[in-house]
């Protein structure tokens, strides 16, 4: 283990969350707001933290290994929500230190759970640093240090392996930094796209900002009670289209760019993720009709709540809570697939059920030819068996993770259907669930002991388990 | 496809199906039942059928391969239910035939979920009979047809494979009839022994033998609405024991009969199986015992509810429908996990778990050391790859139909915890679940969709996926 390069790129990574941190502190100044000195001295914080950890370990080497990456992300991650809770509660806004974490934890992960159960009474500061910590933990803090950070990008491709989504990382170009760029450009690029669509629709400034920021990183914390419910039918469809948008993968729009829509067209992902869309808009659509009194409403409200669900951003136009079975179910079960590889959003992700669906397949041939050898393929290639057993071992240790904390969080009197969404939802990054966790409940009548095994939840759902586990463990720091 | 072949071994299975419904006849002869006419059609119409299917499709070959076994036992299986649903039917105590048809294939599966809401008043020859089913089912109709005729039996492995549960199967002897044979005379041996400990408790004979088909099975068809509640303490812990003696696989009862000891007490499988219901024992009897007065009465109860949920019987002495949270989230695990392989329970089975839990593992250490390669090994044995994809396949497999399932049943308006139980209470061949369906509970409610349903999800279950979807598939009927 190359411990002093661990920490100095940790350090790296709080000196860029300082940085992050003034965009917050300037809106609290634009608002005369009193949290200013709560973020300015979380920024001191963050500032001495990150000199001390960047200057007080120099790396005598630069080699960075799987195991490197690992632990720089389980560590960045957890320092990152800690440091970032700081506001919160020196602010006095979020009183208890617990709850603050899990707040920012949630943010950070794009989960979008909420222990707050009067939002309109925040300062505008801190919403806005709650919006934000989606659009930062939705493509990744590590992927932007790496994309502004030319010594520590040219490193490895193993940081980037472990904090992007999915079954496989998609290197755009050969070189990791080149990609991280390019994947933050086109981020950017579709973030100010959609904070113009939505001031066009006549949503407030700061509305727009915060509720993008909420979408591009799929999370779903708002402004109001009603999340998106008070806003027009067109920002409602504007804000439907972009989480959609935001949970495809983001190599299909780097192909866009380079003109190769036949590529596009081809990927497997891309049509499954769709067609799962539209059959669930089908079945909810005519599951609620009777609920409410127009077509356009009806099919307004089902698209939106199918799309916030599967990219798991977790916004709500409608109290799906009071939802007839079959709707719940429908959205239970999205809630597991979640967007795409590649994108910001949570979930096992389609290219993982894909895979799943044809080594089942694949499994099923096998047994009536047990002699014939057949390999998988994806997006037109073949998938090594590596990946295969990777994929198959991720829905394993995903099923028995998501049992385990539903079992110790059924200590809490909330009964099944509460505490099991709230597993789900926490552990796939959507936010809200049903029951007590439902669109117009919160987080915040868990214990203690909950809101942190949630707050793990989040994480483990976020960096996709294997890191997060491999990071934590203590024989994994000791000296090669 | 040998047709012939097929046709000619399901017309066997059925006229032992005939031979089978004499026992029950003879019970309704005994307390002179009316029903008795509905046994002795059901008889002509099974023995018609079963000699038609024999002499009609003489096998031009005695080959079988997979391919042969997959559609045996699926067509066994589905017609078995079929006829010994008549006798319910037909004596009009189960006015509706879908109504019997769903309460044989609990019979057959061994699952115990019920659609009865009297069970007092039905007639003893019909009570014996569905609790036969389970006896029946539980070590596999097959597998009996295969321990006494010749020339079935030493065709081929195949048919077997495809009836008995867990990953591998686990030849005894070389030849399958020989195994066969052995499997059935311990599982006759262990019947007696346990009906007699329950008549020197004071049970009595019909109660005793008709409970000793239900834990032998672990099935959990009762003979009142009660359950197990109403018999004395020393009963309820003679069942209690014989529900996990009965979950263990047979292989070691074997191994004791050839005083291999050692080979026992190696067993990954049963060390996981045992620790697991020590633990939820443990957790279970904190958990509930505000709620009885006496640390005998409370152990008791626990200790036979987490063995009823874990062998997936389905008796009960408690409404643990009304338990704490995390009892019921403790019972909700078990009801996957079942008991071990090459037993009678259902489940996932502790031997996939086990399995499960090491490949994941492996796969951990190769994220930290990409070149190495490492074998699972199992009860001291390497585990072949070809069987570890098996495993994590029928994972990947087993949760998609669950899901499915659940979202097809979702259709009916019973909210998340019904359902949701129902779907595992079913596909795990438990029985009882929570909410509506709960030991008090009963089936009778879900509509005639969602009975078929159910039923598909309980012959899943029992014959684990594979074959059925196999057996089910037209292509798979083409002469090749």
């Amino acid at each position: 283990m190359n411990r002093r390069m661990v920490l100095n790129t940790v350090g790296h990574i709080i000196l860029a969350e300082a940085a992050l941190l003034l965009l917050p502190t300037i809106v609290s100044v634009i608002y005369l707001e009193k949290c200013v000195w709560s973020f300015l001295i979380t920024i001191g914080i963050a500032l001495a933290l990150g000199l001390i950890l960047k200057f007080a370990s120099r790396p005598d080497s630069k080699l960075i290994y799987a195991k490197e990456g690992f632990v720089i992300v389980t560590y960045a991650w957890v320092l990152m929500s800690a440091i970032g809770a700081l506001p919160f509660f020196l602010s006095g806004e979020i009183p208890n230190y617990v709850d603050a974490f899990f707040e920012t934890v949630s943010g950070f992960t794009t989960t979008g759970a909420s222990i707050l159960t009067d939002i309109e009474a925040m300062s505008k500061g801190l919403l806005f640093w709650r919006s934000f910590t989606h659009w930062i933990g939705g493509m990744g803090v590590i992927v932007f240090v790496m994309a502004i950070i030319p010594n520590i990008a040219d490193r490895s491709m193993h940081i980037m392996k472990a904090e992007v989504p999915g079954p496989t990382v998609g290197k755009l170009v050969p070189k990791a930094r080149e990609t991280a760029k390019i994947l933050y450009l086109i981020y950017i690029a579709m973030t100010i796209v959609m904070i113009v669509m939505l001031l066009f629709g006549g949503m407030p400034v700061f509305d727009s900002i915060v509720h993008t920021f909420g979408t591009a990183g799929t999370g779903g914390f708002g402004v109001k009670s009603s999340s998106i419910g008070g806003y027009n039918a067109y920002c409602q469809w504007v804000i439907t289209a972009f989480m959609l948008l935001f949970s495809l993968n983001f190599n299909l729009y780097y192909l866009i760019l380079l003109r190769k829509f036949k590529s596009v067209l081809k990927s497997t992902e891309l049509w499954f993720f769709l067609g799962l869309v539209v059959v669930s808009i089908a079945v909810i659509t005519y599951d609620i009709h009777p609920m409410y009194t127009s077509f356009s409403e009806t099919i307004r409200t089902s698209s939106f709540q199918v799309a916030t669900i599967i990219s798991t951003t977790g916004y709500a136009t409608a109290n799906f809570n009071t939802w007839p079975s079959l709707s719940k179910a429908m959205l239970l079960m999205l809630m597991m697939v979640g967007g795409c590889a590649g994108s910001t959003a949570g979930g096992l992700k389609n290219a993982r059920v894909v895979m799943l669906i044809k080594t089942v397949h694949r499994e099923l041939k096998k047994l009536l030819h047990p002699r014939s050898v057949r390999a998988v393929s994806m997006e037109s290639k073949r998938v090594d068996e590596q990946t295969l057993s990777g994929v198959t071992s991720y829905f394993a240790v995903y099923v028995m993770c998501v049992m385990g904390i539903f079992v110790l969080l059924s200590i809490e009197p909330f009964g099944i259907e509460t505490n099991l969404s709230a597993t789900l939802a926490c552990f796939n990054n959507v936010g809200p669930g049903f029951g007590a966790v439902g669109p117009i409940g919160s987080y915040a009548d868990y214990s203690i002991f909950s809101k942190l095994l949630l707050s793990l939840a989040m994480l483990l759902g976020r960096l996709e388990i294997f890191p997060l586990i491999l990071g934590l463990n203590p024989l994994v720091w000791k000296r090669r």
